[in-house]
């Protein structure tokens, strides 16, 4: 048989999600990127290895897998999306203190090069680019490890006080 | 222990993917959906449940996961932009004959609601609205049972000649 | 000589959108369909035609003209731009009551075909999709008389309380 | 009477087109700053002062006017739609060498900050980020005299062979 298996594990996102709305968005980056709260489910199911939170710019680590494959032989589109979705996402977290809450309005993403296994991990990068009372804007690229560029994109998010 | 766990499983998708440059394009998302063929891999790490897949239009059934959760308690966009991209891009793929092959340019996704385990199961809907020589262009909605609208997509993909 | 000219006219626009600010988005938007307001200079720099609005929905007719061509010999894209930004911009005004002020976020506009004089006159159709306390969101196309699509798009407004 | 009035002139785009034809896309472009061959008339429709062409990046000069403005009291979107399309258009050209050809697929556009009369002169730059053999991805950015920015854009082009 050639069935491949993959299972991973996450703990209950309502309870950090509840606890982030205490904190400013960079510690809660900050402390689900040391451990002291779980990540969220998705980083798990895409298998985020690492996430690096400043203010305004946040890079994550994904090691390419079969398992992230489309029908037609290379790493499914959705899976830049995810990962540039959630750095972008989290550097306009990063940005906001307590009391203030996002949620994304739109992402575009533009596939560059299609990617493979061969690549081994690659680093998505988001950067926010302005951020006002009532929404921010972020790009977001995926290079691998010398810097070549797979996809890039931009999101805009709602802000507002909770 | 809060702990939960998922266990997925999947086929070489290389083996899948040559096969299908044998057959149209809507001949093997049909295999596909009738278990002839595996789907890929990431139709098994999303959780995707049903495709069905016609001339131009594709639909699949999601049933929503805690799995799916991102780090501010709802489901992450990336669940939304995983299968919108592939709605849309299976809807351009059931255009192709034998000898012709896609790629995805980019997406746009507009996230209208946010989503959460409560919806049960939604339907994503992939339909393309123009292909030409070159190019082809599909656009994609996810609803609910009751046909209530949470994400709408757009793709550009490049199409040509193995 | 080859030169060709166009002149056009229009009235102070900071002196409508002041009064527009004490009617709702779609007696605003009717007022300029019958000529009772000034329409935007910018209706007179594109050559717009007619402007329909209804609620959610705002149909414009532009007759395409050589002042509006590209260095490659077609209709510019940002002639389709303007004119699906006018029409959803305005789709998302006109639900509008007194009191509530919009501005857009973001566009995104897909070219299925290129365009010329020989097509005579466009009708592009704005129509909201989702209007939200915070946010709206809107779809375009842009058609000839047979229905033809040559162009689509998809719009994010912020709305807010003035 | 309060009535503004603007008279713009061009020459044929369809002879200049031709001859673009049988030139590197960088020397057209060039061509065009120098007044060589005449700009097309989307420029003088818009009012675009300058232009500068070097490869893969391309910069464009527009004075704001009141003739931009939209209904409600700032500038068009469309008019930082249409010059990012120009400078990013521009840019994919300036790469393609005689007997090569593109066109634009999409554009997205973000709008960061509103833009009034106020600004003067805004400057639009356009940059390739990856040309291929079948597309070409650029981005751009629309700032004032002191670099603030106030729109951003991506785009797809599709590029062949004549």
């Amino acid at each position: 048989m050639s069935s491949r298996s993959r299972t991973f594990t996450w703990e209950d996102p309502k309870a950090s999600a509840l606890k982030g709305q205490t904190m400013s968005g960079l510690d809660y980056l900050k402390a689900m990127s040391t451990g002291e709260l779980p990540p969220p489910p998705i980083f798990h199911l895409l298998g985020i290895a690492t996430m690096i939170a400043n203010e305004g710019l946040v890079t994550m680590e994904l090691p390419i897998g079969e398992y992230h494959y489309n029908p037609i032989g290379s790493v499914h589109g959705g899976v830049a999306a995810t990962i540039l979705d959630s750095v972008m996402g989290c550097a306009v977290h990063s940005l906001l203190p307590v009391g203030r809450a996002y949620s994304t309005l739109e992402i575009k993403i533009n596939y560059l090069r299609p990617m493979t296994e061969a690549l081994g991990t690659v680093i998505a990068e988001g950067r926010v680019i302005n951020a006002g009372r009532k929404a921010a804007f972020a790009e977001g690229k995926l290079v691998d490890a010398r810097g070549k560029i797979y996809a890039t994109g931009s999101t805009t998010c709602a802000i507002w006080d909770i």
